[in-house]
């Protein structure tokens, strides 16, 4: 006997901006319920719905409440849940919504960026059971004393992996408008190819390090509770990426992509005396404004003084200058110097834990081609590179030729 | 010390259609707060997002499935609740937003037209305790199995008399875009007179008789937990009318109020044979197809024959006809009459029920104008008259004259 599997899809707003496109997402999930597979759908506010929302509430208030602005923002992905049960009705597969207080989904209370503490399936369980497509608002929870929460950006993405983990489903499909992940990015290396399987931990880099695909965090849930990701489009039906644990077969190949991220500036303070304390100074200037820094170097010190450098996002590049400016003076360095013209090139792949010299082999490779590299950072599977802006292109093809990626690995 | 009354506001759609109405209901809101009184306020949906939503049901599936719909149209109450009370927070109010489902409003499971079963007050006594303004959604509830529901037509009034109820508020004020509760249509009688107090029977025919200040169900729900009603309007500050318990005064004057209803149609079946079980047979099939009679009349027989007549919505008139064509066959009827131009013309007081000889009063101020009564139906505290449309000005304007309603009752 055939028994199908248990599915959780997850589709953006993008993909249910309109009546048109929800009536298809219904098509498409009535596919995977036709085959046999009982399904568990994860949907987004429609569209623009959450930027009208939020600009709703900055017509009242410059500074609306957390707890307030989640019981707004909330209606997006309900509106959403009823329309896609009512389509997938109207083709005749019996279906039922719930929201996010509804499925037990409970958060702590940190109200816009919640985080997930538990679910308790039996709803869903018992509406799958009677034979019912279950379609979920994601992005949505609710606190123990029974508030509703948010879950901060890329929400859904997470309602859909920890629903996948509570109901251990056979696999969690996110939809996207990108068909799987690619070794590069296609419109910077046309012959980039796309990954058949990354692992969690691959997919983590590329996550943080540019590539949009997945939210960070969802990943992390993924990896923590095993929960099998297949990352594909909504508007073909091909195979897109898994993204699952890693394999012996995994390690074989060096380096699985090529990532690399524009939206970065690079910000040094210069000669900083040298003493205990002083990053922690500087950082803790920076996190009290909310900016979150990515890359941070520090080289050894000569003369008892040393320069720090980090990457920040572009948008935020101002404001840290002039907490820098202030930092500097408290701390005797010499002077804060900042770059917007830079880019972060980020080589990644389970395969460098096991193999030795692949950091000097990019630098080769890069050098080759006269980019200079102004900032390095490793970790156990990637290696970043900031460079000049201009040289974003050259170097992608540089390195994903170097690393041959256009060619299939054998497995 | 001066201890503040419990009051719940109500305000409707209109009042609360965009961002900078929202703000002026939170002013209104902030007065009774400034004032030491206790505030729960309920909220209809803005504007017409009601509408919208059922737009984009529509746009979905011609039948949309009752749960998802009442699923899709609670989130147009949520989002002025939580925009409420952002407003209320942003010029120094503590105030706090609750769903239906969160204060415990639970309904039976008749999903679009749910019946209030009980609420629990808890949650809002709590709030209200920290010193809070509560904001609740109205319109909506949750069955005891956690589904949302919501409460039909005029629902929100409805939220609030029985939160009015359940919190046992000294007063439920209706914020509307008229100011009261007039002894006629003042665009009919432009020297109708605004009535301090009417009685919750004299209220409920004013509702049901085409008075659209209040529903019906939120006039019934008043009377039965005895809930004072206060009608008043959002845009001015005037006291307007109190609904509430008859007492002596009210039964010194023996006519209240003129209403008068053109939305109806008169169908008649003609010639029916007068034997048991006819009129069910009738009323039966108009049932069956959910078209709401109102006025009934059936005279005497003669030779065994006799006429049915009665008035329902002009919207439904078409669909009667063709039911009762069917019917007239089936009994054995002559045929089946139906009139669009008619109006229905009510005279409406408690005083009524002591007082005989109002209704011959009547007949003759509508005759003494050549106004010929086409239908007649009496209650306890109102006579409603069947005319020709035409004579609708003519006939409101005369009763109203000849009762002497413009002038200021002693007492």
């Amino acid at each position: 006997m055939f028994t199908g599997l248990l599915i959780v899809q997850k589709y953006g707003g993008s993909s249910v901006a309109d009546p048109e496109k929800i009536k298809s997402v219904a098509r498409r999930v009535a596919e995977s319920a036709a085959q046999g597979h009982r399904v568990v759908v994860v949907v987004s506010a429609m569209g623009k719905t959450t930027d009208s929302l939020v600009a709703l509430a900055s017509a009242i208030t410059p500074t609306p409440d957390p707890r307030e602005m989640d019981m707004l923002l909330a209606t997006g992905e309900q509106v959403t849940i009823g329309l896609l049960a009512m389509a997938l009705q109207s083709i005749g597969y019996p279906a039922c919504s719930f929201t996010g207080s509804q499925v037990g989904l409970i958060t702590d209370e940190v109200h816009t960026k919640a985080r997930i503490r538990r679910i308790s399936a039996e709803r869903i369980g018992a509406a799958l059971a009677a034979g019912k497509i279950v379609v979920v608002a994601g992005f949505q929870g609710m606190t123990e004393a029974g508030e509703i929460t948010t879950l901060g950006r890329g929400g859904s993405d997470l309602t859909g992996v920890a629903l996948a983990a509570a109901l251990k489903a056979d696999v969690c499909e996110i939809f996207t408008d990108v068909d799987g992940v690619y070794t590069a990015d296609p419109n910077v290396v046309p012959e980039a190819r796309k990954l058949a399987r990354v692992s969690y931990d691959e997919m983590l880099e590329m996550a943080s390090l540019g590539a949009k695909v997945l939210q960070s965090r969802s990943v992390e849930f993924a990896k923590k509770y095993g929960v099998p990701v297949h990352v594909r489009s909504t508007f073909k039906p091909d195979p897109g990426t898994l993204v699952t644990r890693e394999d012996d077969s995994m390690e074989e190949v060096v380096v699985t992509g090529i990532t690399h991220d524009r939206g970065q500036a690079k910000v040094s303070i210069l000669r900083v005396p040298d003493r205990p304390g002083i990053a922690a100074q500087v950082f803790g200037a920076l996190g009290a404004q909310s900016i979150v820094v990515d890359m941070i170097v520090q080289n050894i010190s000569r003369d008892g003084f040393t320069d720090i450098s980090f990457t920040l996002p572009r948008a935020d590049r101002a404001r840290a200058e002039q907490v820098l400016a202030i930092v500097a003076k408290d701390i005797g360095a010499a002077g804060v110097a900042a770059d917007d013209r830079v880019a972060k090139i980020s080589v990644i792949g389970v395969g460098m834990r096991s193999h030795a010299g692949v950091a000097a082999q990019i630098f080769a490779i890069l050098s080759k081609d006269g980019i200079n590299i102004q900032m390095i950072s490793t970790s156990e599977i990637a290696v970043s590179c900031v460079i000049e802006d201009k040289y974003t292109e050259l170097a992608v093809r540089a390195l994903h030729d170097a690393f041959d990626l256009a060619r299939e690995p054998r497995g």
